[in-house]
């Protein structure tokens, strides 16, 4: 009577990563509030997760593959003893998903021990890593962040401090980079100058908090304080905080598709909160394209937010209409074609008494293949609802991130082959609608400074010809870690 | 800003288990339908679980403590294969927490192998205990279902079938019992007389499936048929399916509280859709206790429910509110005590941009010891609600229960402590209001035959003196099994 | 330039089990007491093992597959506490190779709980397991254990005391057993009739010990005090150590193949030094068939000992000659059929400076189908011995052991199918020899009392037709654990 | 009655490493080789091993702490194709016990993938270490390889070939190194110019390997060709096997110790054997101080070879007298010091009917802090022996080790504490005799070109006053990885 969904989650854009730093006045452990923290930024990265501590500039640390749960206990979290730490969650997007690729990525320099967080995407990954290479640097990972630490260790070398040397290094990177850096004596956090990436300060007391977002300060009892600016560098050490701006020339970018989907909803990104962008999105959708219809639904979890701010706008009530099985995480055994076709029911399941014989409008937040969209109206359909009114909370996608998601190249992207049109009808729906630029203009209010590349096309940094050719081009001849 | 709940879910009632069996034609795998239909069902228990199979005779299983998707993978499913399978998850209620206790419980008996999946508890089970004992019998596990196996092998010495033993052996065994059975030839489905656990029949194609929801005929692509009736005993083998059931002088007394808060959303139990029920008990606490607010929350997940009927019954618009970290599932590191009075946030966050300055109606299934709602409500005060107004879609908890959940026994429970007024004041609410006994009557529309006791205190089946005396008594002298 | 051999062990006969108990005074850790026993008993099995204590009537235990080492930890055995203790070691002759099988069994009974280990082999096993069944008795495992179980629990019904229930037991046991019991308050051993296989006690100050092998005494502490005698029921309990032996009609039956192979080298079996047979083995086969040669070599382990006592009455001396990699263990990568032909060298390896252009005589303890002798004298060959002369330290196996080893049936016995001719000419061997019959009985000095079936066909105790039809007839429906 | 000992292999000297690869015709499989090839290196470090293979340029790996057996299957061995592959095993004496240090050092250079695997101990890694640190390197590791990964990668920006890379990095490295490098499309072996470790050429058929030791020629099936020479640097690829050696002014230095105690007994060492290197020790002892006894014994396994030589030479018959037991790996539970005193025997026990009365000369291969000699002699004696005459197959250690292996500082060396005379007092023996550094020189016949430094303090290569004020000098600030 029912129907469901697979692999729901596995086609929906990644964000790639999530960093987290903090230096203790004493009061609190810095490796449990890491731990904390780490929780609460699950969601943007679930292979691989580390934290490294200093202890009077000795640094110990662990990485594993795996969700914070199952990499960390409170052995490895008891061991792990010092004044500063840095954590990180990674979802691959590019590098592969093996153990070596874990961050923090620890390593010794010519000032001692430096342990470096990063989410992000560089641009110019494969010019730097080819000057490095023919300097006779040896790459052990195939991440971006050991190109970031040779550019700063290779700074340090004549600059005076550690922060002058990330200063010195931020010019040459180009691309995306939120960074948290642990010295032995200082710790640091950075931010692009286009602000791609989301990056917070907050305070436990006397202790300093840097997290990409704020739910993580929420989740370690820190209150949050602001937001590192784009180009900012900010220093913490026994002396205090201070920071570093230099001026450069672009606008703020932040990557307006955390609203949308990679944070979490109770997370308030440069002075927007989460929640109430998806709201608002949700809202524009039901003046953009109205339609008489039973009840409003979301796709749970993101279109949900935005379910509950079309039903405020149009009057339409919201209801439950799909439950998601919480307990299926990351890895469960795949049907087979043939069973898949017989519409097994795992991941989501229609309420079919709720749904049937009703006019429902359902809000999910992006397409990106389309194929799920197609199997949840069909599930909705096979449950016995009368219609199905697709409406998505952000443009189509037309255009890859090299900024540090996954969304893909162009020939994955459905909105790339088909007419909006075309879409609703290949996913069953009575009508479809995507929120359209202008509305998405308007779902942070009056704030501008955002990137919106994947919908407009309009790149706010330059990306190499190589990259646009080949979206994954990869700098380093394949190295596998089984 | 924010604040947050830790060990949430730990103190909530627990369900026993969940049982799934399924009979193939041959179409359907049954090692794969049943780890599907397992899926659907870990709600009912994430302690361990199990799945036997039944290739012409021959039974080949594998249990395992944990989750479904930690306990199988498809080598393990591809190796378990035949024309019949039984599976089980457990949440141990009764009988320690050791792989022994895994279940289903597959043994050898006079008529070679038999496999048995039980959801529900036996209230004299020690007297069969002791009368086993005495006979010579020896017991390798601390479960009741050892105590079924038993009286069914018994039976079996001298009954023409197995069919015929299980019917026999059902007037001796007291208390609640869901059971899926698989002998050699035949797959066995039976209910306890009064019908405390839900049962139901389910259909692929020729295949037959049983199962504890109708969420897990969904998740294995079955129709669903019609539930077990009380006392029904349902045998499906190469002629089709046959149906026994001995007149008995009992009601039928499903629990309710697997319409408030055990049974998956999307569950239809006895002809009675678990989200209505729900949504119903919502609307009827809106008109029970009327509150002028801003908004209306749930608890997540099982108070999101009757808060959207709490919402369309007053008029009182719904939001989020809350929101839970999935990630986190039943093993995350507990803070000490110091953490945890500075209120870490883990596991639940307030959307504080939401609250903020607003008078909440907030919903939750049931209270058992308090102290969870006053960290809520602390939590949503924290992040600036104005009022909050709990209300809870149950009744107070007033009696242990003896049938197959952990509501413990009289100390532990809030309500027989304190006066209603006295638990809003615990919990730091604004005001309070259960659901009265009159009103959760009426969650179910026009039907009868429900358990209530652990509201009511009117047990429809006798309890034994000593289980009175010590809700956990154990007939076992304790053996660990580390 | 060398050769070697692979499955060596495999093909080797296996002992089923050893078996450990203590009686702690509570100067002595019963739990690490056990498991320095079961580490010197691990030759006698290395499939399973497990450990249970009894702390005032309180049983707790560990059991899990694999050797000793890797099935425990300091964590575990401080767990374990309690005044008395049960450990076992197995190797899977009959039951399956699963967790369920590992012993001790521990189960609860009409007087508490009982822990049982077992060695040996019953051979009326079916029988006892009909009639159980057709009394209505499930069974949860495929060992003997469970029968033995029942049948004391049964006889525990009515008898006064534990051991005076494992006394009436015994008569209606039939094969061999050497058992270690511990109930709530007395820890029992017992050995069948013809005492097939061995048993000990110690003493560690006050507290008493049983094992399997003198060895174990040795690893933890004890000294040996006496072996248990065929037909006697040893307790221990606070009012100190008790013995009860029935006068029975059979004559002590010690499996004379424990010398050859099975027991440790440092032990001492029932007044006779294991390695003292074994270099009487030698000693003899030096005068049954002499033979002039530069060296005498053993193949490891077991064939050292007799090579030693060879050369000493030969004087011929002894070399290494071969080699044996000890860090592989049970589990290393098959070859594929192709990679074993070009001979791989990797178990056993040739001194080739050694063993160029020399006469060798080499002892082995035994051979069963034949393959390992002829790859080690091909490999001793290729490595350039000049002439390999075969000995063999026990005679030819020409019938199955239906007493607690793996020795197989006629098929698969080599000595079945070829004359001691052949036999030398398929193992490449220039001559051959086994140790005669009439030399066996003199290993052990002027001492009766052995069985030698598995070279004579003397059984001492009968064997049913069912298992001489089908050595590893199994009374159970497989029942297959994954 | 028997008395043994505890920790026995851990207070031996350790070898550092062991070190495989082969270039393949295509008609062995690389991984599959290197996987029988580490096997039998496995004595020569326990700690954790790896295998990269090359495909066409890629390079794939897998590496993990633990014994061969333990970190591969053959799902991943199946899984590692390529033409070549390089392999090693490790103990750790410099640079942490952690998973970053295991070898081989795969990584990314200015040509694509290198691969890298080291046996030895660089003297000069602290200087060469700064020098990078101040250009800007990063490490990432605390193991000497990645300092050569460096110098090589250096050197080949401006070296028309890798060969011609090592070949120029070799005279900046101080130490010892026996290297197997492995780039997109050749395979090297080199050795440094003392030829301090071990290292050889075999080939099966077509296809090239290089090895520590010869026993990992046997296990793959490879014939011997002949030893790399010091200095050499040998190339292959496609186009065969090249070799290059500049002139040095120093003279071979292949450690000794390797004869004594490190290599397996059935290698051959530039053109010695192992196994009468070690039987000539024993023969040499023999003479060197006659003494009367009844038998002669070896502490297993080393002190057997030289056991059995002093036989050979005295005239004293050969016996077992210890036993070990072979299922304790490194890992087994130690026991408190008390159970300690109270003598538990777990690791050797003595046969004690053979040695008790006995006069015995017991044959070990050296002392280092001489616990463990005292140790064996109690439970010898203890176990009835009446004499104990201890003979030791090496001169006393004297003098640190830097070229690999962890013969510790003077500090910890018995004999740079007590006279050899007081040495046989502690050790309870009733004579006392090490090998004289005279006869030493005699164990590998008329051979020249050894390292004695460990004995005679005649340091062939200098040796940094850094490293000799402190043997463990370690360059980097600790990283510790849990």
């Amino acid at each position: 009577m029912n129907s469901s969904i697979m692999d729901y989650d596995v086609l929906k854009p990644h964000e790639e990563c999530g960093v987290f730093g903090i230096y203790s006045d004493g009061d609190v452990s810095p490796a449990y509030a890491t731990y904390n923290g780490l929780l609460a930024l699950q969601h943007r990265g679930q292979e691989s997760c580390g934290i490294a501590v200093c202890d009077r500039g000795v640094v110990s640390y662990s990485k594993d593959m795996g969700l914070v749960t199952e990499a960390f206990n409170d052995k490895i979290l008891d061991s792990l003893k010092g004044q500063m730490a840095v954590g990180h969650v990674r979802y691959s997007t590019s590098g592969g998903s093996v153990r070596e690729n874990a961050q923090p990525l620890v390593m010794r320099y010519i000032k001692g021990t430096l342990a470096i967080a990063h989410n992000g995407n560089l641009t110019n990954a494969y010019e730097l890593h080819r000057v490095l290479e023919r300097r006779g640097c040896i790459f052990q990972t195939t991440i971006d962040t050991e190109v970031i630490a040779y550019m700063i260790a290779r700074e340090r070398v004549d600059a005076p401090s550690i922060e002058e040397a990330v200063r010195r290094a931020i010019p040459k990177l180009q691309g995306s980079f939120s960074l948290v850096i642990m010295s032995p004596q200082k710790l640091i956090a950075a931010r692009d100058p286009h602000g791609f990436r989301p990056l917070c300060i907050g305070k436990i007391g006397n202790s300093t908090v840097f997290a990409s977002e704020t739910c993580a300060l929420d989740a370690c009892g820190a209150e949050f304080v602001r937001d590192v600016e784009p180009g900012e560098v900010v220093v913490v050490d026994q002396d205090g905080m201070r920071s570093f701006r230099d001026p450069v020339d672009v606008e703020k970018s932040l990557c307006i598709f955390e609203y949308i989907y990679f944070a979490r909803t109770d997370s308030i990104i440069d002075g927007i909160s989460v929640y109430e962008a998806r709201k608002q999105a949700g809202r524009l959708l039901a003046k953009q394209l109205p339609v008489e219809a039973d009840m409003v639904i979301g796709v749970p979890e993101s279109g949900i937010d935005a379910a509950i701010g079309y039903s405020e706008e149009s009057g339409i009530p919201y209801e439950k209409g799909i439950v998601k099985n919480t307990y299926i995480g990351r890895t469960f055994i795949k049907p087979s074609q043939s069973e898949r076709e017989r519409s097994v029911r795992i991941k989501l399941n229609a309420l079919s008494n709720c749904v049937k014989g009703k006019r429902i409008v359902m809000l999910d937040d992006s397409i990106v293949r389309g194929t799920t969209s197609a199997r949840i109206v069909s599930m909705l359909k096979d449950a016995g609802a009368k219609e199905v009114h697709l409406r998505i909370s952000s443009p189509p996608f037309l255009w890859p991130c090299y900024y540090g998601t996954d969304i893909p190249s162009k020939d994955d992207l459905i909105a790339c082959q088909y007419s909006i049109e075309e879409i609703g009808k290949m996913s069953f729906a009575d009508s479809i609608a995507f929120l359209s630029v202008e509305n998405l203009a308007k779902i942070m209010g009056s704030r501008k400074g955002y990137c919106d590349a994947c919908f407009s096309g309009k790149y706010p940094a330059p990306i190499p010809d190589y990259l646009i050719a080949n979206k994954d081009y990869d700098y380093s001849t394949p190295i596998k870690r089984l």
